[in-house]
């Protein structure tokens, strides 16, 4: 099959994978579609707008897509764990706008952010509305066991982004407590919708363990990529510039591990431009520069590598599926993405 | 017994209703601040600060004392209801944090609005760990039904407030689309606190829905009442100035009957002021007098009262108790309340 025609729903992802994304999953995914746009029909117009406006700008779809493979991973036959797919969805949109607002984000995947179109207001309110109606929907499927789930995922996310502001700016940050911030602000959430999918899916206690550890581990492996396309990404793939964490004074792997690494000389100078108000374009490149030379990009791809491999390790325990051949391709994938 | 002798943790209200209350749930009311305080012990120092913030700075603590005085009103005589009444308190803080954000409060019962001392991030940040905590603290009970009168409310909410943003600055919205704003922004986690009671303290289906009534109505008498105070009440009793909905762009049913009412050269002149970039002083006290002089607080009260007539009749099948006593005093305290 010619990968340019499959349904711009599909996930990105090598040509491969999408394939078999699509032949696996494709009626769900493009029902995911479906569900996103009529839950966002709303009489209030801006909710619509600013709604769609966030799910419909790109995004992979990987917690839904993650949660539903899980539940057939499990064994799951019917199409009812669509709409709580959805969810998931959902919360991660609400993240992103008010991501948006407290990082006053200029661009998100190559479009103004939502912030700079309808100002922080619409946007904090917009993010409540959705963050309320995943959970809502979450409980129409009144099984408390998947809500203490959503619910300890969503409450570290937050206990995450608190940490993370917390830590703007500061150059001291241990790995460790780097890795605390990223497991609980992005792992918990992936790792939530594979546990989802498990529950849902009818798994047992092995099962939901085994890929809640999948979840966790690609969750870190997929943040710690995105820390380092920051520094070697191109702005047109990334949809925003390059160094845009350096801007937001986010101190993320490659640069805590250039910081420790890097030459004396090279180290002072990293800390210099990090600390200084707004970072001009040639600064920027010196920095990914001084990074790249000290290690920081290969170690942080290393540590993602790593992860990605314990995610595979834990899907051991199930036999050989298409569900579980695209999980293990997810986590290849998710190590070597440009975007 | 001296009033004034009564712990602060005691909601506001006259002195005998103070009493009532104390003699009634004091050592509930105790264990509610405890369990607040208890709850928003983090090993982040900012959410311990900021959740302590709002939720110390003087609020009235009305709708965990309405959940368990429903609670009662069904027969419930355990404690266990204390930490369930604090989520509808952390919502409401989550509530309030977010508002300052969106409507660049300053100050918020007399102290500078947390936005203005830890900024907009950490406030938004905050509001969405209470927010999330809170739901998480609720599927603690294990019942599906709070959960979904919860999740009902707090998404019916973030609609009201999303209403009210695409109203601000509108001076043509009629009386029943700002009374929808209101029910959904204030009224409906009133009301939830109030069904949650009856459904945990195991009233029947017509026990449920008549406090429900009873919140709801409360709900919308409260909010009149607020509308009036902006136009009539004492900066410092208010803890904020004197015609603050009108300098952010709100136009409440005191307003919007005199832009009915008024005489003809007035609503001309009500228009020319509300819709200037920042109203100084005096012309805050040339509303408020044409305001008043069109009958638009007399109406207003006079539909608060209407709701908390309602809110009493809704009590109607209950059998005289302390507990429904005291539900039936604050309906009569939210109508002539100052503060």
């Amino acid at each position: 099959m010619d990968a340019s025609a499959l349904p711009s729903f599909i996930p990105v992802g090598p040509a491969n994978l999408k394939e078999k994304i699509y032949t696996q999953v494709g009626p769900d995914l493009a029902r995911i579609e479906e569900e996103i746009n009529r839950l966002l029909d709303s009489d209030i117009p801006l909710i619509s707008v600013v709604g769609r406006y966030i799910t419909g700008s790109g995004g992979k779809r990987l917690r839904p897509l993650l949660m539903i493979l899980a539940s057939r991973l499990c064994g799951y036959k019917g199409r009812d764990d669509v709409r709580l797919a959805v969810v998931f969805e959902f919360v991660h949109a609400a993240t992103l706008l008010h991501d948006d607002v407290v990082d006053h984000a200029e661009f998100r995947r190559s479009c103004p952010a939502a912030n700079t179109v309808w100002g922080n207001p619409a946007v904090v309110l917009v993010g409540d509305f959705l963050y309320s109606r995943s959970i809502q929907i979450a409980v129409g499927y009144q099984d408390i066991r998947i809500l203490q789930v959503l619910l300890d995922a969503t409450t570290s996310m937050s206990e995450g982004e608190v940490l993370q502001l917390i830590n703007s700016d500061n150059l001291e940050i241990s790995e460790s407590e780097y890795l605390e911030v990223i497991n609980r602000k992005t792992a918990t959430l992936i790792s939530a919708s594979c546990q989802t999918g498990a529950i849902f899916g009818g798994g047992g206690a092995g099962e939901e363990k085994a890929l809640k550890a999948y979840g966790q581990n690609l969750g870190i492996a997929f943040q710690l990529i995105d820390d380092t396309l920051d520094f070697t990404g191109e702005a047109e793939e990334l949809g925003k510039p390059v160094g845009n964490d350096l801007q937001e004074g986010k101190a993320t792997l490659p640069l805590i591990y250039a910081l420790k690494n890097a030459k004396a000389a090279e180290r002072l100078r990293l800390r210099q431009i990090f600390t200084s108000e707004k970072i001009p374009p040639e600064m920027i490149t010196e920095i990914t520069d001084i990074v790249a030379r000290s290690g920081g990009i290969e170690y942080t791809t290393g540590q993602a590598c790593v992860h990605a491999m314990r995610a595979k390790e834990a899907l051991r325990i199930f036999p050989e599926s298409p569900a579980k051949d695209i999980l293990l391709d997810i986590a290849d994938y998710v190590t070597c993405r440009r975007t």
